[in-house]
């Protein structure tokens, strides 16, 4: 650490369900802060929120705002790291954005600390925090790509509400209540609030998860399919995603088929290698019914896998089941994750 | 029809949540019957059921039971097929099996009308009804391959509750009630009831249906797998499956990975295939929103696609969603549709 009292540190989107996560995170990991500024939109601002004791005003966050920040976490939405991001790092800081806005830009180093923390020392002031179905399905191949090569992968995911922001969860619990209350509920947010229709999503299955390309797939699905060869240093890999939302309140499943460059490589082989890689805890008893489910993933900071078994027909194929809290290490977890890389590595000015 | 007045029909479990759609669906489809016996377990015989005005007393079943009948509809479990099963067939009734008991033997044809209905041909009294996941798929399946060939299938499911039956429904809607509640709600039916551990089923994913397998696969997705190969006479087709179950009481859901076998095929060919394909309604309109979902196919007796995209890395590879009412075509339409082929065909004695 080279500040002797801990990082000025800022949060951007202070309200916001990532943003509250990411509060609750650097506490809980003892992070170490100098001074700890809260920032939003003007409509939020204002609001106080209590920190370990302290109580802290939100403010709204504005270029000067970043005067004195060391590590700024932004999860406002693209447009305000757009606007402010560049304002932060012109003022010294170091950015760590749970946004799209910046993934893709080859500059900016796009981090899962399992996978790719060395890419962390190439950066322009701003890290770009994946989406969170990438992240968790990354920590789980990244082993297997190390040991035994990857070549393809097929993910279908079984995506939270809480993905779609915190009025997307209100939406899932009114809705329920309604519909088992016999009432009626007009959707108005999933399954994307700026689209033109929103459907029931309890006791339902939404395929359509952000907005529909021109190919056919929607954004989120493009990101876990460009993501995943960005971060994993892959850009021949083969990658494609199904992306479903369910009537789920927190936690992401997704079923990958993978293929690997590898012959003549069991299950156990890659359950043996999973059950001690970083970020991973291993679930896989089926004889126990032991396997991961989303409601045990809720406030964990894992990626959690089981079920791995061979594909049928294709000896270089497997299948695995993989759920990790999409709100942690899916985006709070990860960015603080990122932000204790920068320090370790002596990247934090 | 070669009885003026009809048919006598029997349904073997009249009372379990497959054997009422059977009854109404055989009423729906205005078919053919002189006769109906309803049978269930001496547990709920006795109980009266009112069809289309008249009042039905259910009767235990047993071996004298069809005496007379012509055709069986069962649904009761797969040890009562094969205790009564043969007991029907040797009283001239032909039997159509909704249980996995017979599925798989050489003798007795697994039929999907829109697939497979010339198989009906070849039976020994027993017609069995593939499992409810399968059926959906193959109907989705078979234009293309009847155009482009098929070479490989890759299948997660996004199952239902129904699934289990009437009391896994009972258990989604009260678990459901008690969460919204604070209150507790020990499981007791899902994932599979006969199995040691019950795993809440409300707002969560349960990666089981059915036991597993030495292999690590579940006897469900065993079912996809082999169902599959028998019913479209491709014991070479690769097949995979994941089962998953979802907080959804009715409607199964299915990301479909499948590579043909002609080059130069675009999803728009695919999509103008099915589009007229029997049983098949297609839902394909990302720009408009409109793809299949669970709840709007309850109640339907089609086989819903939609999201019909090529893979983005394979020539040959393509996805799709297909959605279909469990309890109709997945069980007892499809079971009511057989008895249709087998009087059309001059089958029924």
């Amino acid at each position: 650490m080279n500040q002797q009292n801990g990082y000025h540190v800022a949060v951007v989107g202070a309200t916001g369900a990532v943003g509250q996560q990411m509060i609750q995170t650097l506490m809980n990991e003892n992070f170490p802060i100098r001074k700890l500024t809260l920032l939003s939109s003007a409509r939020s601002a204002g609001k106080k929120v209590n920190v370990n004791g302290q109580e802290i005003t939100i403010q709204e966050a504005k270029p000067e705002s970043f005067e004195g920040v060391e590590i700024a976490l932004f999860s406002a939405g693209g447009s305000v790291t757009k606007e402010l991001g560049p304002e932060a790092v012109k003022r010294g800081a170091i950015v760590v954005d749970n946004t799209s806005a910046f993934r893709m830009d080859a500059d900016t180093p796009l981090v899962v600390p399992e996978v790719n923390e060395t890419d962390l020392h190439h950066h322009n002031g701003i890290i770009a925090n994946p989406n969170c179905s990438t992240i968790q399905m990354v920590v789980a191949l990244e082993p297997i790509r190390q040991k035994y090569g990857l070549k393809k992968v097929i993910v279908s995911t079984y995506q939270a509400v809480s993905g779609a922001g915190a009025a997307a969860v209100e939406e899932l619990m009114n809705q329920t209540k309604s519909i088992i209350n016999d009432e009626g509920y007009e959707p108005k947010i999933l399954p994307v609030k700026s689209d033109s229709n929103h459907y029931q999503i309890a006791f339902n299955a939404i395929p359509q998860i952000d907005k529909f390309q021109d190919n056919g797939y929607t954004f989120e699905e493009m990101k876990m399919i460009n993501e995943t060869k960005k971060i994993m240093h892959l850009p021949e890999l083969q990658v494609s995603a199904t992306c479903v939302r369910l009537p789920v309140a927190v936690g992401h499943s997704e079923s990958v088929y993978f293929e690997i460059e590898s012959d003549e490589v069991s299950a156990n082989d890659i359950k043996a290698l999973l059950k001690d890689a970083p970020g991973i805890v291993l679930q896989d008893d089926p004889e126990n019914q032991i396997y991961p489910m989303p409601a045990n993933c809720v406030g964990k900071n894992d990626v959690f896998v089981g079920r791995i078994r061979k594909d049928i027909d294709e000896d270089r194929g497997f299948h695995m089941w993989v759920v990790s809290d999409n709100l942690l290490k899916g985006a709070a977890w990860n960015s603080v994750q990122i932000a204790e890389s920068l320090v370790k590595l002596g990247l934090v000015k």
